[in-house]
């Protein structure tokens, strides 16, 4: 099966995600006056939507280089695409979670808010480890040789990203604001991660001489 | 007429579907400290939405390998495209029927967001029903030899859908609860006669070695 | 210039609009046990809805098979195509204009939402005709010859449409009903006029024994 | 890399972006009779509505053109191609801030509207400025010869736009209607550039004889 409509359902989601992610905390039914003292007060509810933009904009790098490995598509990878994409979707979830825990300030509101977005970023995680795998166990459906190879490099990185956001969850039971800085800190580690990654690839494309 | 718009158009439908069926139940205005109790209360809400993901991600799986049979469209299957997609566009408004209801709680409110699913997934089978027939009488159209043999083997698959959801719409004149396991058991027998009806494919496009 | 991502812009915005037309009249805060008067009582709404799908729908199917006779686009194609997709977009505002009205059940709302439809009807016929007299026009963009041969028997479609939609402004001043008729009428009437279109499309296709 | 999945993003995003402005302004809970006197009042609303509807889809327009430049991409253009999609994703919000603030008539929350506007706008100039220049240095990626030929034509658009939206911030200290003016003379500016960019490009390509 061609992966062409694979790629287009995927790519409409990731679209439709990062545009939606915006429509989240937009002021509404202002009182005349208020705009100004609503926007600093929404300083940090824009920080949580950049991150999240980033962090959906890192998983479609992930997924968009990933595809270049990948020849053709089967049934397994279609039901485990789908499953991906449900982990992504969640992220406008905890997103607004961590936004409304924001917005009426309670300090456990917040701290679930972290945890769940913790939890949605593990998820993510591994629907993208069990991606990696399959296609490393199933030969015909790649693109080159030598992805074993590459592979065993970025081999640790779901497991650095569990550990981070596990701490994450458990620096909120003694203070969020480290939770947070530990959340962010995952984030930034995805797109570090994805710079590294990619470089991988694209000594693996070079060797092959394949387009 | 190439099918390549076609599927965009429908991916578009499949993507959106996917992404904004989270959207529906976002807490929102949770008053200080409230956010875990609203969680927790919202879990059954949460298995409507993981239901109904599965329910539209499995009709997309079914989408597409419907048209790796189809070689080219015309006006005809353009149309029969559109009214498919307007039967799953639905799934969104029944779910939030019984987001709803499960909400208020009322027992006559969640019989009549059930049994309104029920009829939406009973339309989006007989809507599938008429892409097969259809396909199956303009060879023209066809990618394969052979494909009457394979539908043979899924003919009866609408009729045992229609009966589970025709079950769960009687079931719920006597109880909720067995109403909404029937039509749970109807969205993963639609999985588990994809993963049968996959198969089908894969032997006919060996059958007759064509790409 | 590439007429693929034209299309791709004008799927996407097609596929948004299909799917969110439902979005609007989704039942929201019912009262325990008030879901089953809601609903019938939404039943002009949920008619206005598969009126507005039917009539984004068959749009689609006209720019669908429009853009099989455009070999390439230019600058101008691509002004003129965005300005028709910004009148389809219309198509929503005016469909919510009319559910808010038939709800509070104000004869003059009505009114007016049924004239402001009319008028975005009226506006998509035209930004139609432009398209297609801009084809016309350009041959160096045409994918067969004998296109004007085709356009004289279709010419005075648009003229009709205007008269349809222009009849249900003025019946709007004497019967709301008679305006509503008139107006789902003219949506009808594009349907048909698309089965006799694609008709045309046809023949000329054959008789030019082009792909 | 192919581009073609960067396109396949950048027109979902484009997409839903055009389709959703309108959603932004429609009106609810209208009081029986109210439907015109509220349409004629939110008239300076629809005009901000069409003004971000050609703003955007210049930007289609701008970013189509662009990439019929780019013969492929790679881990940087894809990363900064986000970025471009993050700024043009903010012009809702922006949009919004203003509909909000003319809704309440408040001055001061109309000039940060419509600095908060201007900002956004020059944002998504400087992330156009940062692909042309990205491009301009990596011949690798780019599909003629004598694009920098072409770029010094419109080098200095970039500078002209951000006085433009300069001008519109510091008028907002005198006058919001100046302001609003200048911002509106900015997105015209843009419309103009475009028509004149595209005139440079189709220059460029039949210079070199390439498709």
């Amino acid at each position: 099966m061609s992966k062409a409509r694979l790629n287009a359902l995927s790519d409409g989601v990731f679209a439709i995600l990062l545009t939606i992610l915006i429509l989240e905390f937009k002021p509404v039914n202002i009182h005349p006056g208020g705009l100004l003292p609503l926007m600093l007060k929404q300083g940090p509810l824009f920080a949580m939507y950049v991150m999240s933009y980033v962090y959906v904009g890192t998983s479609w790098l992930f997924h968009h280089d990933y595809f270049i490995y990948v020849k053709k598509t089967n049934r397994t990878l279609n039901i485990l695409n789908l499953f991906l994409l449900f982990t992504v979707t969640l992220v406008n979830y905890a997103m607004v979670l961590i936004i409304e825990a924001l917005t009426n300030g309670n300090h456990l509101d917040i701290q679930i808010g972290i945890i769940v977005y913790d939890l949605v970023a593990m998820l993510i995680s591994f629907s993208f480890l069990i991606l990696y795998r399959y296609l490393e166990h199933h030969p015909e459906l790649q693109n080159f040789t030598g992805i074993k190879d590459h592979y065993s490099r970025i081999r640790s990185d779901p497991a650095r990203s569990v550990t981070i956001y596990g701490a994450s969850i458990i620096a909120s039971f003694f203070s969020n604001i480290l939770a947070g800085i530990l959340l962010i800190g995952g984030v930034i580690f995805h797109f570090v991660a994805y710079l590294r990654y990619s470089q991988v690839i694209k000594i693996g494309v070079k060797k092959n001489s394949v387009k």
